[in-house]
């Protein structure tokens, strides 16, 4: 099955599935500034668009463009500014 | 705004957005057979997954996996199958 997911009041829309190796998500974010917070090691990969992050610990702000990624560890927050309309591939594992 | 797409009763998910160059979409699709039509001129982008398809004119499929692309042109119908949860970029321009 696809899961249909909406956060942040329908300013993040996500698609979920599987794969033969986790549990993956494919979303796009409005421009905005969001929070999130992990429950599981994630893999944020940039499809179209760019994001500018915090990761947890750090105390400044990195931008990543299609293409780029970053990972974040289970039961973290982080931070994200998005400027225009912003695609992205998540895998849980 | 973020658009949320259902076709072939809800096996073919997908997320519309604008990007500075053109209308894209994130989707996904189960397992299954699908013809899809295009109205515009389309690039089709593998995310994950891998997705078996016969283009418009061409009598022979091919497989394309993630990362790997193809285009096909405005008012074209062309055929896909797909054997698990398939997650892609679909760049219309």
């Amino acid at each position: 099955m696809i899961s249909t997911n909406e956060y942040f009041d329908g300013n993040v829309k996500s698609l979920g599935y599987k794969t033969s190796t986790g549990n993956s998500t494919v979303g796009v974010m409005e421009a905005g500034d969001y929070e999130f917070g992990t429950s599981t090691h994630e893999t944020m990969i940039i499809i179209e668009g760019e994001m500018t992050v915090k990761l947890p610990g750090d105390s400044v702000w990195a931008t990543y463009k299609a293409g780029e990624s970053f990972e974040i560890d289970a039961n973290e927050k982080f931070q994200v500014k998005v400027s225009a309309q912003t695609a992205y591939l998540c895998q849980y594992k």
